[in-house]
């Protein structure tokens, strides 16, 4: 990262939001910028991060603190082929930081801070890191750009490299989350999980009522958990992310707690293909929160477009244009559709019956998790 | 290969040639357009090709003949990038095509016919194929199409398959030569050969003056050799081609005979830029034959440009238009710079010095091979 400076990510957008707060807030002090202010802050060292198909690195920072860093794979102008299968996606640095700001104009607040930025490859990846494995994959390309490969299962090799110009590349800077012993985390399995296989489908791909199994079986069955997937599953219809396999949650929190959405590098692949199949959990439960529809009702307005929010809020990332317009023309054609869904599901079976209310009683425990 | 009407090869330039025959003239009975006319020909079973590092197909046609697929990977109009190596390019199917047609314009004829041709993956491959590697790594894709990876060391993979639309699929044919049992190859060394290693140089690269150790080596020493190398030098500088690690020969001609060009899929994949450093033989060695410089002055003139023959020339292929016009464009410029290079050559060590006269005597021995 160029500089260092401290930075604030608990208002990117500024618009339109909900009350501060609450557990779903993530705690910025897990900066993403650097050293902590001044010039003696500043980057220390960077390692291969294990786990996962595709490369990234952890950043530690002088304070300790650390970083996920996705190096960009693709120009923001190109798009997923239509052969490709979303699980051989490649995973968008421009698409994490897009993320984190729809998740906080959904005011869902779900997804740790991502930010963009210009990374120099020699003196913040190469010269400080100490892992001989991802150093020795950096060479220099017949353009004379600096680029490097590393070590993973999917587009780790010379015809993959990344590479900068000459040595600067862009990537998306991730919070970590607190470490694990300190706040264990528990990974569920998304019942709309996809097939991951070329040929076979999911269950919820062929059997229609599949959502009443999924209502009986626990976490299911109780409390905001299914209303929490459908959340989750209008925020990765908005951004066309077919690769939500799982999602995390705080352990200590148990059964009653928000849901976190790591890992959206998926989404944002292509502009001009809206992929319906996402938003089959919706569609089969008809169900949804109170304030996520009035605010999903709000941004379809053209005062408080969803569009020109991603646009407004984008703005304030380093890496500015993070999208294209077509994507997000996108999302308004998407947020449509979605409204499209929900009407029909209203129609279908009453408003009360879709819409949950989440909005009545003290509203300092609107979006607070374990209350509906 | 949607018919499978016989063709001919032998002239697929038409306005300018040299005389037809001689050993470098390649049989056309090694017919790349299927079962010898009628409808009862056609096609019968595929293979994958053992060796190199990308997928290729063998196609055996019912009368025995054989040819060498190379299925599309790359669309005309993506250029490699800046940053890619020659040794990790694609392999182009079009650049087969086309080297086929640049080798008859050039009137080398030391390329093996090769011939462009819509396939039916599911008719012509995926069926008929006995190969059970090669069969399981067919799959629809989520666009519906037919695709297929194979086994391969670069490039066979979910991520890189080769898709159809539906299952029709681009690709080059190229003649077999007789089986080696019947006409052993001999395989050299090209004595310019890159590093084919990120870092390292050639020899060539460091020392100016290594065309005099060319020169002092066998099979150099004496014969035409050291002037086919100048000849393959011109070829693949015209169109961008850095891959010629090696040539071929056919062992019972001994070293006083033409040599073979195979393997051309690696031209073609700029055209935007011109790699001045596949000259270097030209520059080092500063000789030529006198009928390949009285050709490449012809072509240079505007009643004979190179572009518009190969333009001319490529009209008579399925894939109609093999290359597109900024490569066409880019062998003009390129046949400039060679020109270039032969000229500051005359001016430096004199006409006869860089000029052999392979056109005095007996006419019909021009470009037969043994014959200076």
């Amino acid at each position: 990262m160029e500089s260092h400076e401290p930075c604030r990510y608990d208002e990117p957008g500024g618009r339109i939001r909900g009350p501060p707060g609450g557990e779903g807030e993530f705690n910025t002090d897990y900066s993403v910028c650097g050293g902590g202010g001044g010039g003696g802050g500043g980057h220390w060292s960077s390692s291969m991060k294990s786990g996962g198909t595709q490369l990234k690195l952890i950043m530690t920072f002088q304070n300790y603190g650390q970083a996920l860093f996705k190096p960009m794979k693709q120009t923001r102008e190109q798009e997923t082929p239509p052969d490709f299968f979303y699980f051989s996606d490649f995973e968008r640095h421009n698409a994490e930081i897009a993320a984190f700001h729809l998740d906080r104009i959904l005011d869902f607040r779900r997804v740790p801070p991502v930010a963009g930025r210009l990374v120099n490859m020699t003196r913040e990846i190469r010269d400080v890191t100490r892992d001989k494995k991802l150093w020795r994959t950096f060479f220099i390309s017949p353009a004379n750009n600096i680029c490097f490969y590393g070590e993973c299962s999917y587009y780790c090799s010379t015809e993959h490299a990344l590479c900068g110009k000459p040595d600067q590349i862009e990537g998306s800077l991730a919070a970590f989350l607190p470490d694990l012993a300190l706040a264990k985390r528990k990974t569920w399995r998304n019942p709309w999980r996809r097939s991951y296989h070329k040929r076979k489908k999911a269950e919820w791909e062929v059997d229609p009522d599949y959502c009443d199994v999924v209502k009986q079986t626990p976490p299911y069955d109780r409390g905001t958990r299914l209303l929490d997937v459908m959340d989750m599953t209008v925020f990765d219809f908005l951004m066309g992310n077919m690769d939500r396999h799982h999602y995390e949650t705080f352990e200590k929190f148990g059964n009653d707690t928000f849901i976190i959405h790591l890992d959206n590098g998926r989404g944002f692949g292509k502009h001009s293909h809206d992929e319906v199949s996402i938003l089959v959990p919706l569609s089969q439960c008809c169900r949804l929160r109170k304030s996520t529809y009035l605010r999903l009702q709000l941004l379809a307005k053209e005062e408080y477009k969803l569009s020109s929010l991603m646009e407004e809020s984008l703005l304030r990332d380093r890496l500015v244009p993070v999208l294209i317009r077509p994507h997000l023309r996108a999302m308004d054609r998407r947020l449509r559709l979605v409204l499209q869904v929900l009407a029909s599901c209203v129609e279908k079976e009453g408003y009360g019956n879709v819409v949950e209310d989440d909005l009545t009683g003290d509203t300092t425990t609107l979006r607070s998790p374990g209350h509906r």
